[in-house]
Formats: structure tokens, sequence, C-alpha cells
């Protein structure tokens, strides 16, 4: 439990290693809307309709049961806001998207434990796969894993063009696998073989790689991120609304529906295969060297 | 009424405005026997087993239920004739392939006529999809919307390599859907995500952007575009015709059950959603902007 | 009976005409364990957990149901032997990976024969595809039909980057058509449209084509094909196990069952098939032609 404490903060699965790093105070002006956390800050502008989601958990915005409900309440709020139209969700933090699932919410754990997180987990691709609001990820670090898989749910992925970034489901490195929807929204956006070769090897891409198989849409210049990302947003926005969301459900409902009636053996199947002695001995692993590093 | 009679036989879906053109008249030689109307030309040499279709319904090829009609029973003929083994679609009109389908045949009319018109769009859908015939579009115009639909149901697409050209389902743009069909054809010619970009956004392609992204399979200068079509034919034609036959059966058949078991359900949903007030609204503004643009 | 006897050994299926070619003796070392016969030769070297399994079946080798059996029963040993972890396919001839599925086997045979051979087709298929052992083809001369479709069925396919090689499922040009889960198997490696064009045409892609469309994953120059292999072979193998195969599992087992639980319909149906007049002749014509050009 100790070293569960000492690491909840900092750790997050995987491929990048964790890192206190100086953050940038992120000024955020509200011109309509602030709503803030110490993990994640939202504007809406209400003259554009559309809402920023800056990411902000110290250290690499690692997905904890805490962050995962904090996000899917602030996703329903924006939600139900009808003058809401758009999302964009980024990073406050440098050099990092997010790093993905939090590990320690998976090492140690009881099966409740376990099962609670996996639900919020399922709950935010859920929502966010099915948003009638255009999603964007503006992906400003690196993004593995669970990071990756909250930007392929979104509706378009630009990323900043540093090659020291990468992005990908790359849990069969840790020793875990992603789960069938995570491969779902693999498929859709990158073909059956991409998928094949990314998840048995654990690829993470360059921006430069990423975008040539469409694991991202476009890459910028770090410093025009942002601003790219508002004029993307203002094409999608220039398509009525009901006829761009009849479309997104047309293209995503089988994808949600396999996992909307099978959640609880999804859930059961994760904590099953989460709990075994191998598999937190491979987290054990993980986070020994981790702390090594870091030492 | 007033409105719609004198818009009749010049508005089509969508993406293009209409405009009376001059038509070039269109030297049509038959070899072998020819069948002609105001809306279509059809020309079988008996020597190559190929026919050609020549749409010709002023001033944009729109597909409406007299079109499709005819179109069919066109295509029925070819198909019980043996000795036809091939079949090239184009146009004899300047700039434009098909502007698609008929936004008069769906605006102001009663459910019954919307419905008989949509069973109409269904079976040439069905009847191309499945030809037995090795069918290729000599796309030498502008090809949105059916038009573009129409295009992708062929076994081949080759596209005159004009900028000013373009092809795509640009429903959304009108605030209208492609059906489940639609996007089941594009889906297998380009691929999920470019599907689910291109649909939701309802981008029009250039031929080069086109033949990127898989759209169309080649491009070629305007003035070889039919002798292209023809060396292509040729080399479809190559292979025994039971066994391509076959084979485009396998590829195809699941696509084609999904609708030809569900025609009618598909009918209703296609009634229901385009006789609502609101769509009907987006049909008249879309209406009186080609008007003003003519004026 | 005389003509299939005397083509018994020369004659496989199709897009390469058999030659009779002088094979270099191939002098296999073996560190560890070897089994050979004049079929093929597989080598274990425990060190690395990796076999080879070089097929030298004179003059093209065709699988035929001889083959077939013994390559399944080298494959079960394999993948018995714990501590096998890996597997690379490739040929001892020259100029030939595997001239694929043996016609002699099709033609003027019994029902019963023909269904025989066909269950070993199917078992091949079944145990590479859902095969434990990371499996990579070293791909070093043509690979047409059933050679190419073991190439598809393994994990990495890497390819001797000689434009006189070639590769594809070709079999309509021979008249015959490739069963549902061979196209199933090439639809996860190229997409759709790639396949519908690849199967309708019976095309036949050169090195730097079927690396275009990703019929192949990589190309490499002759002589650094099996280091290369190697290569990407550890590069699967530092994948911890359990994970790389509980992803593959994911990937492929929806297309394994739907082959395994049809196995004896699939079987009735090339039976049927195969034995039609029509097709024999096509069969015997394709024969003639072979025997006239070596003539």
């Amino acid at each position: 439990m100790a070293l569960r404490a000492a690491w909840r903060s900092q750790c997050a699965l995987p491929g990048l290693l964790c890192q206190r790093s100086p953050v940038s105070s992120s000024a955020v002006h509200s011109r309509n809307s602030t709503s803030a956390s110490s993990k994640m800050s939202v504007d809406f502008d209400k003259s554009t309709g559309v809402a920023v989601m800056r990411m902000k958990s110290l250290p690499v915005n690692s997905l904890s049961l805490d962050f995962l409900t904090e996000f899917c309440i602030n996703l329903k709020k924006l939600e139900m806001d009808k003058s809401c139209r758009g999302l964009i969700i980024t990073s406050s933090l440098p050099k990092v998207f997010s790093a993905g699932l939090d590990i320690l919410e998976m090492y140690g754990k009881s099966p409740e434990s376990c099962g609670e997180f996996w639900k919020a987990v399922q709950e935010m691709w859920l929502k966010v796969y099915s948003s009638n609001m255009v999603t964007i990820a503006a992906i400003n670090g690196s993004s593995p894993a669970g990071g990756c898989l909250m930007s392929l749910t979104c509706d378009h992925r630009i990323m900043a063009d540093n090659p020291r970034y990468s992005i990908g489901l790359n849990e069969t490195q840790l020793g875990i696998v992603a789960p069938f929807w995570f491969k779902d929204t693999m498929v859709n956006t990158v073909g059956h073989r991409n998928t094949e070769m990314a998840l048995a090897l654990g690829l993470l891409y360059s921006p430069t790689e990423a975008l040539k198989i469409g694991l991202v849409d476009q890459i910028v210049a770090e410093d025009k991120l942002m601003a790219t990302s508002e004029q993307i947003m203002a094409k999608w926005l220039a398509v009525p609304d009901h006829a761009r969301q009849i479309t997104k459900s047309m293209m995503r409902k089988p994808t949600i529906d396999k996992l909307a009636s099978n959640r609880e053996a999804d859930i059961q199947n994760f904590v099953s295969f989460i709990t075994k002695d191998s598999i937190q001995k491979s987290l054990h692993m993980y986070l020994e060297m981790l702390k090594k590093r870091k030492a």
C-alpha cells in the first residue's frame, strides 16, 4: 500500500516514464463559463458553441477512477447544454496528452475496485464515441494506451508534429491486452491489418508514422495546434447538426452496441484477467522499473 | 407546385448548381443495336460484348423516378442478353456525370410518391451492384450524391482528370443523410474511416483526391476516358465469366442482402425522414438558393 | 491416368509454369533438432526458440495432399514444444515459394479424394492462422494462389525484392474461385476493395506492388531475406507471449470460427464445384497448356 500510495499520482499506463515536470501555469481565460479542478479545466465559449477541455492532472494525465469520473461529469454537462456543439480535448501538461489508464487502479486492488475502475473506462469510451458534439483531440504530447483510446474516440485527431511524442495502443508491451472495443475502435480508424500489427507488437507511432496509417488525421507545428483545431472544428460545425449526428450514429452504433450490450461480461473478463498472479507480477515489474528509472 | 414544375427538369441533388448548358449533339452510331430516349441512349456492340450507356437527361442527369425506371429497364434488357458481358456507363452532357437524386421527387411530395421514388433508387442500386455484367463508370463530369452512388456501384471507376469535377456522397451538406446501403457501398470501397469523414462532412473530392482514397480507381485525361474504359473492360472480360461472377457475388452479397431483406423498412425510414417539416424546409432553402444563383 | 501420373509432381496451381529446375542442394545444419523429408525440412534452434521450415518439394512446392499432411504434422509438433515460439516458413527451391494447390489433386479425381484434399487445405489454414507461434513467411520466390494463402496466414510477410517474383490469389484466371476463407484472410490483410479487385481479376502482384497494397509487409534484397526475417522475428518475440497470443486470437477468431463451424459444408461446396464438367474442362485445358509450354 505504501508503494501504491507513493506512486499513485505518478504512474500511468504505459510506454511513458513518469516524470514530475514543472508545469507552466496555464492561464485559462473564460469568456463564458469555466469549470476547473486539479484534474481538468473546461472553458465554454458561447459565441462559438465550442468547449475546450484541458487535462492537467499531474504528472501525466493518467486516467484514474477519479479522473474518469470527473471527465464524464464534465462531458455530460456539456452534452446537456444544447448551445455546446463542439469539444476540443487537449492537455495543459508539457509533453504528454495522456499517459493512459492508471496502473495503480489495477495493481494490488480488490476485484471490486478493479471492476469499478473498468466500468469508468467503459463509460468514458461510450460517452465520447457516441457524443452528439463534434469532438476533436488536439494531441499535444505523448498518448499511449488509454490516451490513444481517448483520441481514437473523437471525431478528429490533430497531433503536434514533434518526433518525441508517440501514440499507440501499446498494452501488449506491458503484458496486458487491449479489450475488444479498443480493438474495434482502432480497426474502424486504421483498418484490420494495421490494427493487428499495432496491437500484437504494442507499437507506438511517431506523429509522422501515425499520420501515414491514419491513426491521426493531420499533424501541425505545436504552436499551431489549437488554432488548427479551431479551424477544423468550424468546418465540422458548418454541417447541419442533425445530419451529422445521424451519420455519426450510423457509423458507430454497431461498435457501441457490442460493448453496451455486454458491459458486465466485459468487466468480469477484465477483472479475472487483471487479478491473475502472472499479470499482477507483470505490473509489479513495470512499477519497479519505473521506480528505478526515477532513482 | 408552380415552383416545382418550373424546376422539375433543372434541379438535382446536390452540390452541383443547375445550369442549362448547351449540349453538343452526341452522335451515337450503333454498330449492332441502339435504344435511345430523351434520358439515355444504349449502344451494344455484339463484336465486343460491351454496351455503352450514355446518360443525356438535361440539364444534369438528375435521377428522377422516370430516369431510374428507364435505367433499370435498360439494364434488365442487357442483363438478359447473354451476349452482353460488359456495360460502360457515362454521360453525354458536358461537365456532369450525374448530379444525383432529383430533389423534386422529394420536395412537397406525398409519402406515397416519396416511397415509390425511393424504391426505384433501391432498385437501381440492387441491379447494378449485383450485375452479372462487368460494369465500368466512365465519370466524365461531376458526380455528387446519387451520381457518386451510381459510380460506386460499378466494378471499376475511371474519372476524367479535370479539377473542376468532383465526386462524393455530400448529402449532409444539404441536411439529409446517406442511408446505410450508400454507406456500406462506400465502406466497401474506401474503408470505414474515410467513409466516416466523407459522410459526416459531406465531402466532395477532386479527381486527384478521389484517387488518393480509392473513391475512383484511376484518373485519365478527359479525351482518353472512353478508350481507357474499353481497355480496362477488355482486361475484366479476359477473366472467365463464371469465376468472376461467383467472386463478385461472394464480395457483395452480404451487403446486398442487408437491403434486399429490409427494403420496406428502409422505404418507411426514408419517407418518415424526408417528409419531416424540418427536412422539407432544408430542401426548400436549397431550392431557393439554386433559384437565386440562376437569377 | 498416364497423363496425371506424368504430371503429378510437376503441376501446381496456377500462374506459374512448371519447370524442373536444378535445385542447389540446400545445406541444412541443425543446431538442435532437424526433421527432413523429400518435401520439407525443419530446423529448430533451441537457443532462439525459432524453427525454420524450408519447403523443397520438387519442382515447385505444390500443395499436394501428402505435402499438406506432412506440413500439418510438422506444425503440430512444433506447436506442442513449448520452447518453440516462432516459425519462419521459406523455400529451398529457386524462384518459387510455393506454386499453390496441386491441380492433380483436383483433376480427374473422385469426389471422395477431392474432399479429403480440401480438408487438408482447410487444416493447413486453420493451423497456421491460429498458431500460438509467431509465424513469418520469408517469400523467396513466386507465390500464387495457395502459396499466397499460406503467406497471408502468417503473422508477417517479407518478400525478396525480385521483380520476376509475383504473389496473389489468381484463381479466377484459371476459371476457379477462391473460397470465402481465402477471401476473408485477404480482406483482413489488404481491405475489401483491394480484395475485390484482386480476386475478380485474379491479379498477381510484383513485390513492389504487393508492398503498396499491404499484401506483404516489407521487401528486401533476396540475400538479406533470412537475416531480416530473423530480426523481425526477434521483434515479435520481445512481446510477452500470452499478451500477443490473446491479441492474435481476438483479431483472427471470428474469421477462423466462420470456417471451423462450417468445414463440412465448405468441403461439399468445393467438391460439387470442382467436379463439374465445365471446371474439369478448364483444368484440362490448363494442364494441356502447361504440357505444350514444356514441349
